[in-house]
C-alpha cells in the first residue's frame, strides 16, 4: 500500500438495484413508475431555449422550491431540494446527526441509512421492526441523537398512521425527526400537515416514483424555517448548484399536472391492488402494501430461487439477501400488462417446481 | 437553542457569485461563457423520448464517463463524473484527505477549499503566493497530507507550466495531488497527460466553462484507477445516481463537436487579448491571464468603486473583499459586444472621477 493510500477514506457503498440495459427487460426492481411523467415537461422542454445552458442555474432554485412550496401550501423557505432524496438525506445526515448519541432507525428499512451514518461517522441505532414487520413507535421513546424512518417502510410496503408518526415526533422532541416519505402518495397521509406543530419534524419526498421523473433526479424536504436554513448552509458549503436547469424546468412544470399526476397514481394502486390478488392464488403471501411495490413470499420456492428464475425470462425484481427477509421479493407495480407477464410466468416456475 | 439545535452542523458557507435575475444585465461575475454550447445539445434533445424519466438513469454514467475517456485518450476506469466540478471536488476532499497532517492549497485561490476542509473537518494549511500571485512548486515540498490547487488559478488567471506541476506531483509522492484545471482549455496544456506516470494525481475539469454549460451542472475528474475507484466508493455512499439523464445526453453530445469547441474557445482568446489592450489603455494592470476572464486593478480608481458603479450601469463583474486582492476585479471575458458596452461603461465611470 502506498503512502497516500492510508488517507483514503474506507467506505460500504450502498448498491443500487440493476439497471440492465437490454431492450425486452421489465424492470420491476428498482420501483420505478411504469408510466412517462406528465406531457407538461416536454411541453417545458420544446420551449427551451439552449443559449441558456451556458448560464449556471439558480443556486437557490427557487422556481422549483416555489412551485414545491404552493403545491404543498407551505412557505418557500420551507423548502429544500437536491439532487433526489438520496442527494437530501445524505445532507440531512451531515446536517443534522451530529451528536454522541446515536441515530435511531428501523433494523429493515432503506439499506441506505446505515451507508450515510458510517460515511459521515455518526453512531447509529437499528431498532428491530416487529415480528410482522411494522415500526412500533414506543421503541423509539429513547435517548437518541436523531431519528430517520420511511412512512410507508421500504423494503416492508407497510404505513404507519399519521398519529403513530405524531406520537414519535411528540416524544422526541430534543431530536430532528425525519421522515422518508417516498412512497407516501400510493396511499398515505404525509406528515407535511405536522410541520408547523413541530419544528423539529423534517419531511422529505421524491419525484422517483410517484412522479415518475426517477431519471431527472430531484428530491426535496420541508420542514420548519430553522431546519432548511440549516440544510442550506450544508449544502452551499458542498455545492453551490446542485440542480440543474433541466431539473428546474421539467420539475416545475409538472406540478401543474395534478390531473395527470393522480391518474398514474389511482392506476397504480388499482394494479397493485389486483396484483395482490393474483399473487395470493399463485401461493403468495405479503404484506399490506401502500407502495407501488409488494413484499412477498412463496409458500414453497424460496425468494432466492424465484429470484435468479425471474431474470431468466429477463423480468427484473429485487431481492436482498439480508437476515429476517431473505425469503422476499420486492416486487415494483408495472403495468398491467407487465404484471400480467409476470404472473404467467411465475405460474411456470411454480408449476416447473 | 432547543436542544436538537445543538446538534446541527455549524458551517460557513462558499457564497456564489450573483445570479441577477433581471434581463438586460450583461454578466461578466461568474466566469460563464459568452456562447451557447454546441448544437449538437439541442440536437441531442431532439431525439429524446421523455418516457424515459421514469426510469433512474444509469448509475456509472457510463455513456458519460466512455465519452470523456475516449476524449481524453484514456481508459473508462480512469474517469468519474460528478455535478458539476464542485460535486466532484467535494468528493475528493472526503476520499482522499483523511489525515492528520494538514492539506496544502494556496492563499490566493478557489475560495471553496478551505470551505469543504471546515465541512469535513479537514486540517489544511494555505500556501502564500508570491508578491505577484504566483503559485510557487518548491513551497509546497514540505509534510502534508494532500495538495490542490487551481491551474490557472481563480481568481488570479495565472498559468503554470506543466513541468512546475509535474515538480509537485514528483515531489509529493505520498499524497494526492489535485489539479482543478476549469480553465486550462484557455490557453493551458493539461496535466492529463501526466496520470499514467503518477498514480497520485488527478485533474479535475469541468463543462462550465470553455464548453458552455454551466446549466447542466458537469465536471468530472481523470487520475490513476486506483484514485478513481476510491471516488466512486465514497460517491455510491452518498448518492447512487448523481447524474440525471439529461446531463447524460447532453454532456455526451457535445464530445462530439471538437470543432465548435475550439471556435468559441479561440474567440474567447482572441477577445481576452484585445481586452488586455483596452484596459491597458484605461489605465488598468493586470496578471497576464490564460484564462476566460481577467483580474484587473486600476491606476486611480479603487475596485469597489468599481464594481459598484459598474453594477449601476448593469454590469455584473466580480469583486472579493480578501486581503491582499482587495483592488482588484475579476472580470469575466464575455462577447465583443459586451466588452465594448464594459469598456464604454468604464471610460465614463473614468472620466466622471
Amino acid at each position: 500500500m502506498r503512502e497516500w493510500e492510508h488517507n483514503i477514506r474506507n467506505v460500504e457503498p450502498y448498491i443500487p438495484g440493476e439497471q440492465p440495459k437490454s431492450v425486452g427487460v421489465i424492470k420491476l426492481n428498482t420501483n420505478e413508475n411504469p408510466y412517462p411523467p406528465s406531457p407538461k415537461a416536454e411541453l417545458a422542454a420544446r420551449d427551451f431555449n439552449f443559449d441558456r445552458l451556458k448560464l449556471y442555474p439558480d443556486p437557490n432554485a427557487s422556481q422549483l422550491v416555489h412551485g414545491l412550496a404552493k403545491y404543498y401550501q407551505v412557505l418557500d423557505n420551507q423548502v429544500f431540494v437536491g439532487v433526489g432524496s438520496d442527494d437530501v438525506l445524505s445532507i440531512c445526515f451531515l446536517t443534522f446527526f451530529n451528536s454522541d448519541k446515536p441515530v435511531l432507525f428501523p433494523d429493515i428499512s432503506y439499506s441506505f441509512y446505515p451507508v450515510w451514518a458510517n460515511m459521515y461517522q455518526i453512531p447509529y441505532c437499528e431498532i428491530p421492526v416487529d415480528k410482522d414487520f411494522h415500526i412500533v413507535a414506543k421503541d423509539y421513546y429513547r435517548e437518541n441523537g436523531g431519528i430517520i424512518f420511511p412512512n410507508p417502510n421500504a423494503p416492508t410496503s407497510l404505513y404507519m398512521g399519521l398519529d403513530e408518526v405524531e406520537n414519535i415526533v411528540k416524544n422526541n422532541q430534543e431530536s430532528v425527526v425525519i421522515v422518508d416519505e417516498a412512497y407516501i402518495d400510493f396511499g398515505g397521509q404525509s406528515a407535511i400537515s405536522l410541520i408547523d406543530t413541530y419544528e423539529n419534524l423534517l419531511v422529505v419526498q421524491t419525484y422517483s416514483k410517484s412522479r415518475s421523473m426517477a431519471g431527472m433526479r430531484i428530491g426535496y424536504a420541508i420542514g420548519s424555517q430553522r431546519l432548511i436554513e440549516a440544510m442550506q448552509a450544508v449544502k452551499f458549503s458542498i455545492n453551490s448548484y446542485t440542480m440543474n436547469i433541466t431539473s428546474l424546468v421539467y420539475g416545475s412544470a409538472v406540478l401543474e399536472d395534478e390531473e395527470y399526476f393522480q391518474e398514474c397514481v389511482e392506476k397504480i394502486i388499482a394494479t397493485r391492488e389486483r396484483t395482490k390478488r393474483e399473487l395470493a392464488e399463485l401461493g403468495f403471501t405479503f404484506l399490506d402494501s401502500k407502495t407501488n411495490f409488494l413484499f412477498a413470499q412463496h409458500k414453497k420456492i424460496h425468494a432466492d430461487a424465484l429470484f435468479e428464475e425471474l431474470k431468466k425470462k429477463n423480468i427484473y425484481v429485487r431481492y436482498f439477501n439480508r437476515p429476517k427477509i431473505d425469503n422476499y421479493l420486492r416486487i415494483t407495480i408495472g403495468t398491467d400488462e407487465q404484471m400480467n407477464k409476470l404472473f404467467a410466468a411465475l405460474k411456470e416456475i411454480i408449476n416447473e417446481d
